[in-house]
């Protein structure tokens, strides 16, 4: 940035003029040089593909995708449940308590809807189930003492014998006797499950826009306890029926309620920030989450048991429960107008429309290469023409000085 | 890209001419020729319109936003959670067994801080509660056999029989009776509740950037035994009095006790990981999560039984416990030094500072245009001005040669 | 964007004609003119730079960062989790209902693996454990009635009595009694626990690219039913053995199984949503939780109950449970071509390449004002230079006028 002087005159001097040489071209405007090719049919080609750069920027990359603004996934989520409802078996009524595992109201909760129990339970010695491999036997020879089969119910006492029913045998174990598999009762407690209903109570926080919002809304009335969700009318009651949850994830309640399963709640908070909080609106959708179409690891079931004391030594009640498991995910982004990416699209956006540029300066290399079209009758006017012929200087031959001008400023070049 | 031969010899000569140029012309180097403009008050305007674009990307982009760095929400997290204290209701002391739900330390957790409790329940028939629609009779006709009311409590029998105090009547249900509303007992179990402590340990790992830290510290002397949380001297003790907590989120111990309700502790894990692993410290907040503005909503609670066996028949105890529900919720952003935005964001700086030259080409334009002030008066000099006059050359009646040398390349213009 | 007139005739003459060479102008194709300098060492520099720029793009930032795409993080997840084995202390058969709390088979689950049973516990009056600060006493002044210890097990009666074993007294409390730590048993249920196998189901979905999968995979003849996970031959085989979790963990089960502690099982889904659905696969890896460095805070523990009602009152047998608690997380992000991303990219790298030439203005520079090497034998040839003579016109003195046109739009100087 230092001016280069032709004939350097004393040291001292020459340093001073170089600063003020210096300086003055710092605050100097430099603005490069244009050549503007007056031909139509060029401006037509680069016009349009400016306008179609800038309608792809305008539209699509800010009006469909909203890049101009800031986006926040993942909010902050907490979910409360409530299942109400009533249901029976062949001999009993079945109450919310006893249906639906864990009782807290989180995010994942069990519906039973059928269940094998295996009652009086106590720890002794009795015959291995018949599903456990090897588990069946002649003898006592067939039967080791002390084995224990991860997959079995206890300890091999060594023994064979009768099985709960049927003529076979198996060897004895000891643990919680009778085994599941000789002595589990099915009961169903699907029948009425279809019409429990589900408050699902979501509230939801953006920390980086600082906006919160739940998917409750109050009306008059006691509205709330009488709604039921619809995605249009009622949205903002999210009370489903159990059948309503499990017919939108496609599936079949009776199949389901036998097998168990795991269906998804899920709710999507997809909001544009720069609108008002109205218009940001959970969307619910239901899907099954354990894999069906695979038989040995479909369905949904667990085991918990009661233990009673009774005279003075403990049984238990155990239960394998096949249930809906219920899992409410919450989903979500968010997206508000900040500076950053729209001056970085912006950015891109005025980059990207220098590729006209490029497409016509290879137009014009084309024409002038390939066709030998470059001319006078081709491109109508080119201003620095008079350049190329001999004439006294730059422009002088051209009648209107302003045009000359035009050529140099980029700006002025539109005149 | 192939050169132009004016005047075309033999074909293999011509084309052998041609494949030389190209190769010579790849390896030219080629830049704008720009114009000078020698005006202090355009170069002022020039300078001025960078210099905020280059502060606005220095300060906001680069020092505020950190635009520089790449980034990962939503670390990998897991709490641990432990509560400690004892309370009393009118008749007994609680313990942290009795009144935390679920015991296992999990991130949502209740602490129970009323019940009512409905006990020696059994399968048999009994009055329904008042509370059921159409459940108040005045005689059997009133009441439908085999009725199942999804809010009620049982299967109906089809009598008419006298509720449990009072003189009014309720049609007889088939189940666990006495039912919740006639019979149940309210015990009061907060009086210490503000005063238990919760331990929550988390730990947290940014996978991509392979950064962990946890949100607890060890000191000499058992520190941990006997210190409270505090943001500024105890921020590595996340031991908090329940008490604490509520207050925190703005709420009244004893009405929340009451109801029962949902708070949540945020911990927040924003961290610069181009600093050092101490500057990443957890930042605590405490929000309630339930909407306590909708009345209909409002609160927490859930239902729970023991069961028992007595002489062969099942009793159970009914327990619809209120509480203090906690939501541990982890959030964070880590962000570190990365190519990728830095340099997208340096193209974007300099693409940006090119709107100094749309704006003064613009300012160009309206001088000559609206104000015919296009002159060697208001551009003090403009070097390229003695290709208007008619001279015999660019630049020939310029004194220094140098000067004109110097509008041609755009870097040497500046000397 | 008015065209200027140097002598305006009427007004309204003048508009329309103003009017005409406005739209005129706008279809006027502009290019800026360059200077090409035929300086070979200049020119390798130049394309050198580019060329580095342009692998740093390919390379870097889009084949190793996949920038082109858009991404997505943290996938809706769903967890299903099964427990099998049995396992022995002294005296009896363990099973999974009595190991695994909570039972339901969610994402954080508990194995038990040692216990401290205090049984035949009942609400009453005994000695305070000696644990509790100020708990022991030497005569009955030293209790104060109506005390209630934070940390205690229950409020003191006012009364000093013996201790359970040994000589010492302690203050009377009114709690569940006995205390724990007076009257526990220790049992240890770990000798069978490492080969307990874990089956974890997962299914992912990311909502941004309507994408789906699970980590299981069925094979013909009930593969699931004997595999085990191996993270190549049987990745899709989530069946872990408790002891390969401990082990890859870094642990010493045994340990472990004494204090108990927390185990994360991480399962990450980086999917290339490019490639086909097979080639997104689950990563498993396996950390440690709990800090296990600070002694004060380190294992994992809980306590829960069974209660028993014998004669009319209410016993309980308390159970402090060490486990080894699973933490599944599921984490992941997914990326597919996207055009926005591309573009930003590309527009950067664009930019970027024209670092070249602001290197190459500033060795020009340099050499002209540092070495005064401004010559025609440093650059071989200029094309521009005999605009620098006093010649009649621009290129006047060139013997090819094509040249001289190539000096102009920027394509055409290639030639």
């Amino acid at each position: 940035m230092a001016a280069a002087e032709p004939k350097p005159p004393t040291g001292a001097a020459a340093a001073r003029r170089l600063a003020r040489s210096c300086w003055s071209a710092f605050w100097d405007y430099e603005t490069p040089k244009v050549i503007v090719v007056k031909n139509r049919r060029l401006g037509i080609v680069y016009r349009a593909v400016q306008l179609l750069i800038l309608l792809y920027f305008v539209w699509y990359v800010f009006i469909v995708q909203k890049s101009y603004q800031d986006s926040e996934t993942g909010p902050e989520s907490s979910v409360i449940t409530k299942v109400k409802g009533i249901t029976l078996s062949e001999h009993k009524v079945w109450d919310v308590e006893e249906y639906v595992k864990p009782p807290e109201g989180g995010s994942v909760f069990s519906i039973i809807t059928r269940i094998e129990v295996t009652p009086f339970q106590t720890l002794g010695t009795c015959a291995e189930s018949m599903r456990v491999s090897n588990a069946t036997c002649d003898s006592d020879e067939d039967c080791v003492a002390g084995q224990l089969d991860m997959l079995g119910n206890g300890l091999r006492t060594g023994r064979c014998v009768p099985y709960y029913h049927g003529s076979s045998k198996t060897c004895e174990v000891s643990a919680w006797c009778p085994v599941e598999d000789g002595a589990s009762v099915s009961q169903f407690l699907g029948t009425m499950a279809p019409n429990f209903t589900i408050l699902i109570k979501n509230s939801i926080h953006y920390p980086k826009f600082q906006f919160s919002k739940g998917n409750i809304e109050n009306r008059k009335g006691g509205y709330l306890k009488h709604c039921t969700f619809h995605e249009v009318s009622d949205l903002y009651c999210p009370i489903f029926k159990l059948g309503y949850i499990v017919e939108q994830a496609g599936e079949n309640f009776t199949e389901l309620a036998h097998t168990g399963g795991v269906i998804g709640v899920i709710i999507n908070w997809d909001c544009d920030l720069d609108l008002s909080a109205s218009e940001c609106n959970p969307k619910y959708s239901f899907r099954r989450l354990d894999p069906k179409h695979i038989p040995a690891s479909s369905g949904y079931n667990f085991r918990f048991a009661k233990y009673y004391k009774i005279n003075g030594s403990i049984t238990r009640t155990l239960i394998k429960a096949y249930g809906i498991r219920i899992d409410v995910i919450v989903h979500g982004q968010a997206g508000k107008f900040s500076l950053i990416p729209t001056i970085i699209n912006l950015a891109t956006a005025l980059t990207s429309i220098g590729v006209g540029s490029f497409l016509c300066d290879w137009i014009l290399l084309t024409f002038m290469n390939k066709n030998k079209v470059y001319s006078h009758k081709k491109f109508d006017k080119m201003v620095d023409a008079p350049e190329r012929g001999a004439g006294p200087g730059l422009c002088a031959s051209e009648p209107s000085q302003q045009d000359c001008v035009l050529t140099d400023a980029r700006g002025l070049a539109q005149l």
